[in-house]
């Protein structure tokens, strides 16, 4: 076989290697599923695609999954947040990725393409492109056995197409896995959310009026860790019961455009778009700053923003500071992408660990069942319950009666 | 009609009455339900039996229920958290209040003979009592048209009868409204399990060891509570996800038997029974507080410790010192019973408004439906979110976007 | 000799033992100064007299005098404050006890005259009434060898004598210890101000705006626990290092004007006069409750309310309600005096336990001195350092390298 | 005048800039001071030493006191902080830099003598080394009005000259100024220290057992940071007082020797040398990590580490990873510099703001003196008192009564 892979220069690998070596020191979950699967043989040449973005940490799943025996085919969800230099090192490891830092739309799908049409037998997807893609070219999907889907954005997807009664292969929602949802969301986008703003920023965030929008998972976290600086919070939260516990919590609750006079910093958290919009940006303070937490990166209208605004300036590594006609400045993080991803490291590896155990051990489920529907599932009961078991483990916790 | 009620002293109505009407300034969420369904009509001559802890905040809801053209029916769901003086209070009112501060089991079964014996039409329980004696006497809950469960055991009784396809009267679980658990199991518990402890012994809480038995919701507002006073908090949980949120909340996680020796003082919120036993108890500090905030009083192993301990004293209001063959003291608050009502005033008053309301909506929706099943229902979101929103406005929280 | 005392009902004194009984376990730094004390002989036959606030914990650390071979005088500080119960238990164990609760003011300078004309060796005061006496009555202090001062404000009086040059005595600054300050003042008012509000009021903190009136040792103590209650906190404090602070310490800082329509609880903390006055009290919020954890109980201006108010109505117990003439009420707990002390049991036992402790040690350098000038000292390091050693070898804490 | 300055490469200054313009957006009371000082002609053809730090903030302070007029000479205190860039910026603006980054010593002294014989007429230093230059070379000393301490270091230094009665110049302990160590070094370096940790490790907090080494200023930040980011903190103290603060603050305390085997992130923070030494590390887990965020790289002795260990390795940026004879692994951060600069940005722009104001404010208050003698002087009241004003004005914070 020649080589069955595309990165951007594979003379970057060794500084890929250098940050997969790193992280994988702190994935024992992982490491513990790995030896729980290795005597199965169940992945023995196996095919298996990933499609999710492209770091160090993924990386390392992908490496872990090749170990058991399987032909590992990757590209990334999301062409801004892969790194060169993590594709090379993969590419060197014998693994076939196709991924290129801000590589265009198509190109994007071509590197899709290639991989499915080598007819995989299972998928981990992460927004739901890969299943997309096998449902518009079925021809690629006779293989499959099963789709594991990281985020809620994918999840609402295939609960459409299964609502619509089109679902044509079996899937599970992986993000609803306690193991995952409960800590991932929480305490991962928490932290680094807050490591992306200090480190962008330089910014002191004590004394500092935060306002997190939306009160879910992620916006639990985000809170916490502000209030954890020594932030004054505001929570935005349209749910009643959410917005009561913010409130007993000790935030104060208020709709945005109230919020909107206060804020030095704002956290949108939502998964909708548009929350942050111009009427709100145009009360803000001077110097108040503006990034996303959610998924997607439409929920700042900045589209609007540079519309409205009079100039806009890159002033420091992912900073773009806007002047507002009134003579204000605002300023937007990471351009509004997942600022921990996009501005950031992503989540901490020891959190990521959990929800790449729960990928691993969906998929050998998949490969381990025979003649599943085609239906969304959710995690089986015993992978959710055996993640977390392996993490507890890891961390010496004991919990005996 | 004659004297239809039995208090213990009549006399006692005016210190009643004080107390009924500082907790009625505090209940604007049942104030707003009363305007809300006083139009209606609904519950004009209907009968309504009330078997629920009785003191101020419940004498509150029977008031309201009468306000609005029913008869009421009261017992006590636990003989020793009745306060003789705000039955003597209903009782003036109007109200058939049939109690009586540490009555005998025989004492509280007449009780419910004679209010269920009246034919009611709704009800409300806490802990399954009434439901059990409409099973075993079938004429007298031909009229009942639903029966209002305040409690997760009652829940869990319900359940058990339904499986069972013996479950003969329609049912709504309570409990498990958002509007209720959320808040009066955390916040509310939380809070005044550690007003009772203080209170109970004087004690400075900074600085201490508090190990808190189950991570569950009331589990969590005790944990917060303590760590808000200054404590070093322990959590031990069975749950391998909740003792990982524990771990990831700052808490350290460890089973009973390694706790034991570090707790000043110890809280069980588990809900099972004989979680505190006498092997733990041996290895506690000279001077560790035992004390439950479990709906039962069997949490802690008391009749074993009263078996090992050489001598049992009562030291101070409500604590009894336990002399070890060692030497050591062990301290057990309110006999084990639930702390925050056998020891203290109960939950807040604005945090059962939020309970209490929920159960006059179920008992509003029970009397205008008509041909409901015998089963085990949901609070109806209308409901569960109708409260919530009085709340917010009651505490002038706007949510809008 | 015949009774040496005067007290309300000796009767009551085995209720008094009780309570003495229950915090002297609870006291281990004063049992431990007291072991240290007992082969010097130094308290033998010495007369020493007690002028503070009388209550279970004083009793004991009379006792303890007592039992160190001095005859002992005590008053109290403040009539309000007496327990007759604990006056009545002091008296039956040989303490020449002269208190009575809610005693006149003519009274209470009768029992400091009585006491003093027996001609004390040492003395300790508490805000300054013992120290002046002596200097209006230079006959009843010529064998003072020291007076022992609890508070700032009897420091501040000391000051002042000094600054003259009229201090005919030697004093010491105990409230200036950092064994005292920085415990009793901030964790010990900051916790109990809070049991005795919710306990007073059976009203939820969670959710509630907490403003908090200075932000010194007291006001950081009760502004922590209100946080860690869930309120959101306001601080309202006029130095500028504290206030921004407070501020960096996630609270809200603004003047009390602009607080007082957020406020739900008020809690003063200055010991300045009259910091909450009617002009705030005409902004607040409906329901508003006002409180006082400071020295005095003329931080807020009750006599304006009084005047200003249409009605005012105990409806509970130390819960007074004010209908202002716009219709709104205003609830002042424990009529503005200490609330942790008039409203509820005082710092918690085993924070007194140092504070007392200080106390012993000063009185013990007091009598085992000679030839000390008429000044106001510090307390010497050793004693301050001693104090606090034992209170963490009582509490097991390892400090060694 | 030809090139007064000696920089590594001149065209890096256009990075510079945007750093520096960057921080001097977030530093409004340097600029409040200079607004102040314009008009009094004080700093007019005056001749600065800067000896700190040399970066971004710095080097706005530096072009702060150029626009009032004055010559300035600039070097950095420690050659492994220097930003080329910066001293790039600085020299094309007209400032007399003589920096490079990892300059060696005798290169260090060659730069200070260079900038010292031009007879300045003020200095801030930054440990002592300007002042201890002049005291050996008088004849550079003689025009010298004032020298202005950043750092406990050279503030313990100057006293120890001044005990000596060897002090040949006036000199301020800035460092002491209520406006610099209760933020600078709290919330300062508290927060950057953990936007270090996470930044360079990628690692989780929540959860961990974080082992803080000495709780004065620099302790407490960095425990209630680790505490928001939910790690379970251990401190280390000697100081009783602080030690039994630290465990009301609900940490819990011990010896060194005994939280070895318990941390997973180990922070010194208290300015002496080798306080975590090899006995410690030995009983460390495998995986545990080292850093200090005390002024010097000595209080983790990494000297014993580096012979004890079997190997070492760079595994990462600024992370190096001690292989021990007994197989697990030790993770030293920074190298054991300072870890927020070593390893980061250094403080938070907005909190620089009030210690190079208070640097200039001396600065300004020398330059306007005249006869001081010869010794140590506090910070001036008016000059403390001012810079937070100017804060809280920039805040928009009001204190007004």
């Amino acid at each position: 076989m020649k080589e069955n892979y595309f990165v951007k220069d594979t003379s970057l690998a060794s500084r890929g290697e250098i940050q997969i070596k790193w992280v994988s020191k702190w994935m024992p979950v992982l490491d513990g599923l790995y030896h729980k699967f290795k005597g199965t043989g169940i992945f023995k040449n196996k095919k298996v695609a990933l499609c999710i973005h492209l770091e160090a940490k993924t990386a390392y799943l992908a490496l872990i999954i090749k170990k058991l025996g399987a032909e590992v085919w990757v590209t990334s969800s999301n062409p801004l947040s892969t790194k060169d230099e993590v594709a090379a090192a993969l590419a060197k490891r014998g693994v076939h990725v196709y991924a290129r830092h801000a590589a265009s739309h198509d190109e994007y799908l071509s590197y899709i393409d290639t991989i499915l049409k080598n007819k995989m037998d299972v998928a981990v997807d992460d927004g739901g492109d890969i299943c997309e893609y096998l449902h518009e070219n079925p021809k690629y999907g006779k293989n499959i056995k099963g789709i594991c889907e990281e985020t809620t954005t994918g999840v609402i997807r295939l609960k459409e197409l299964e609502k619509k009664g089109k679902l044509r292969y079996s899937a599970i929602a992986v993000n609803d896995a306690k193991s995952k949802h409960l800590f991932d969301n929480r305490y991962g986008t928490g932290q680094s959310t807050w490591t992306a703003i200090t480190q962008l920023t330089n910014m002191n965030i004590a004394g500092k009026c935060v306002v997190v929008i939306g009160y879910g998972w992620v916006g639990r976290g985000v809170a916490a860790r502000a209030h954890g600086l020594g932030a004054n919070v505001v929570v935005t939260e349209i749910d009643p019961w959410k917005a009561l516990e913010a409130t007993m919590d000790g935030y104060r609750v208020m709709p945005i455009k109230d919020a909107s006079p206060l804020g030095d910093f704002f956290v949108t958290t939502t998964g909708e778009s548009n929350v942050l919009r111009i009427e709100h940006m145009k009360k803000m303070k001077n110097g108040a700053f503006l990034s996303n937490a959610g998924h997607f990166d439409y929920e700042i209208d900045i589209l609007k923003l540079k519309k409205y605004a009079k100039k806009c300036e890159v002033v420091r590594n992912e900073i773009e500071e806007y002047t507002m006609p009134e003579g204000k400045h605002i300023y937007v993080l990471a351009r509004g992408g997942i600022i921990n991803i996009a501005g950031g490291l992503g989540h901490p590896a020891d959190i990521m660990d959990m929800s790449f155990s729960v990928q691993l051990g969906c998929l050998h489920f998949f490969l381990s069942s025979r003649n599943m529907e085609p239906k969304l599932y959710k995690v089986p009961e015993e992978i959710d319950r055996l993640v977390t078991y392996e993490k507890l483990r890891a961390e010496r916790i004991v919990i005996d009666r």
